[in-house]
């Protein structure tokens, strides 16, 4: 791919508003650029990191017995009237009225809709269970958008939504998917930490979340110094003394970045909307639920922050929207950099920088873009001879251009 | 894919407002479910070929050097009152405030909004061409909302803008997205018109509408009886005598839907919203655009539409969202048909029919869902023998199960 027709409008200056390093890198690579306050396009570079994110998560999804679907933003009124949240939901419901004066209100979750898209089909527990996700564009109509993808106001979520027969199914399915969640953000390279937490206006009983550790997080944890356990409440009883008394570890706080949450409802949206089944006794019961949230735009925020530096992103190797950046140095290294990104092409997703800019220009705009592998064509190609960078192991050295390939395969994880 | 966990619900019956018969079948096939008039959720065999709609379109544009983004939905007012078109626009732009107040609409395109994201980057000719495009949910409010996914208020678009140095540049662009529109089509095996059309509430100079040949279409064609003219343009005028002069041929009428639509834009918008660069001559010129959709849920429709009788899809090959159903015709045949299931399942995709249905609920099924290659196990599995079953041929046999994976590789297509 050639980065002129890429477009990644690089930037010198971070925005004004930008507070955390992650907003300044995804404005400055070239990543994001806002349409107005928490609302946002994804630039080619981006988009190309967040279809590598989807990629993961249908995988891991699918792979569990999960299957794709896809419902609409817009919601008509009385679906959310039945689970009684249209009244129950504060302003951050972005409502409107269609050119007849119906209401709808844009999804920030979709329980109501799911729930009225199963319970139609629900007759006996042999249609059970369920287990349906989507990947789609989320509203919330934040007070104080900010931070960038953080707290937006236009989004992009997967969530899964599960049917069970009973709350043993449904324990195996909060498993299952909790293992799977852990799966998901250790390939995205990211370091999280399961969070108890409360159900807040989703509702339900039980609930996780998952964090990355960050000083640029949002939220408060308080976890243990000796065992696994940490929790979004109650935080300051525990902020002294022992966290869980059987381990005997101490509390400390950390702030965390939430990008993925899981909730067993229970059948606080199978009740009010009368997603009933007959069982196996032949009595009719609502179907115990569960709802499964990754923020898929919000995670590719939280792998800039932990995978940089002031200047600089350096993917990780599953999220990386390239493998290999060609910097022919000089427009007369151009020819042989097309060659080359042809040839490569075929083993390899390559980025190749035709622009002619110097090469300052393009070194500045390479460390900040973040691709890992880097093949440099300039005075040495006199040699036969190409540098090639890994930025993983912070290597650089010169390679004769008939033994790249060789080299590339040999290095290249 | 075991077909319990899929879920697909069929129906007995169309939906009472199902007036053409690819919006009977959408709906009884159980690929797509309305949430309100003209909003659907797509089930999951609905978005399975969707995706594969999806993954046709961003080959053919990434292989000629376009780049996916994705804008947002929600669009502040103030791009729309730069273009003109927040007053130019009837009631079919849904408009809302959010909690501050301020206007924003629902995109039903979005020239506003990548207008404003290339202007800022466009200091030089050596910025262009750029050819970017997304695959993206947008809304209509349309009065009267009808015939399924053909004429709704949430839809799925992919839709290209190119930006150009020159009108020359522009013709190629226009020009090679025509070529690829076409392999596009082709691909999904939908047999399209390209018409000459007016170009309407997007503006710009010259258009043309890709066009599925339909009884159900919408929209009024006059072609050429000899040559390969076509148009939705005064088309009462051509009702009688020669079509083309040149061809000598006689103008006929017939109904086409809508799949693709192509516009030169010009300086319709770079003009009004300032998108301008300096030339080769050193001037100040507004960029010269297109802009390039395809609707996706609308290609859905009409590829049902095209490959169906009023009791069964048969999906053509690219776009089927499964190669091959296994259909264990009783219970005893599952644990077999799972192993089955597994091993063909490195090489294919495979749907398998787990449900405990009598076998001619599973035959109706298996008809309407439309996988054009079938194994039954039945009563013959006691001779070591499964039916196979192409539909692409009409054609059934008893095979022996050993020799089932030979058999496939021959056939299966």
């Amino acid at each position: 791919m050639k980065q002129s027709l890429f477009f990644i409008p690089t930037l010198k200056e971070a925005p004004k508003d930008a507070e955390v390093k992650s907003h300044r890198l995804l404005s400055r690579a070239g990543l994001v650029k806002p349409a107005a306050a928490g609302i946002y396009s994804y630039l080619p570079l981006g988009q190309r990191v967040m279809r590598r994110i989807e990629r993961i998560v249908r995988e891991e999804h699918d792979k569990r017995g999960c299957s794709e679907l896809l419902m609409p933003a817009l919601q008509p009124r009385d679906l959310w009237d039945e689970s009684g949240r249209w009244s129950d939901y504060g302003p951050e419901l972005m409502r409107l009225k269609d050119r007849k004066e119906r209401d709808f209100c844009l999804g920030p979750t979709h329980e109501e809709v799911i729930t009225a898209i199963v319970r139609d089909h629900l007759d006996s527990y042999k249609k059970l269970p369920l287990a349906l996700y989507q990947i789609q564009t989320k509203y919330r109509d934040e007070l104080r958008p900010r931070f960038g993808l953080m707290r937006g106001r236009e989004f992009v979520m997967k969530d899964l939504y599960t049917f069970s027969e009973n709350e043993e199914d449904l324990d195996f399915w909060y498993e299952t998917m909790k293992e799977a969640y852990t799966v998901i953000f250790e390939r995205m390279g990211l370091e999280t930490r399961i969070v108890s937490s409360d159900t807040g206006q989703i509702g339900g009983d039980v609930a996780h979340e998952f964090m990355v550790m960050s000083e640029v997080g949002e939220d408060t944890i308080a976890y243990c110094t000796e065992c696994s356990y940490a929790s979004n409440q109650d935080f300051s009883g525990l902020e002294t003394g022992d966290a869980c008394p059987e381990c005997g570890g101490r509390s400390e706080t950390a702030k965390g970045i939430e990008v993925g949450n899981i909730f067993k409802l229970g059948t606080k949206y199978s009740e009010s909307m009368n997603a009933r089944f007959t069982g196996r006794d032949g009595k009719r019961h609502p179907a115990q639920m569960g709802c499964y949230g990754i923020g898929i735009s919000r995670t590719l925020m939280a792998a800039v922050e932990q995978h940089s530096d002031e200047e600089s992103i350096l993917w990780p190797k599953e999220i990386r929207p390239f493998d290999i950046h060609i910097l022919p140095l000089a427009d007369e290294h151009v020819e042989k950099a097309e060659a080359l990104t042809k040839e490569l092409g075929s083993s390899y997703e390559v980025l190749m920088d035709d622009r002619s800019e110097r090469p300052g220009v393009k070194f500045k705009d390479a460390d900040l873009i973040g691709i890992p592998y880097r093949v440099v064509l300039g005075r040495s190609l006199e040699e036969g001879k190409v540098e090639f960078v890994d930025r993983y192991r912070g290597e650089k050295e010169l390679i004769p251009i008939q033994g790249l390939r060789e080299h590339l395969e040999n290095v290249i994880d």
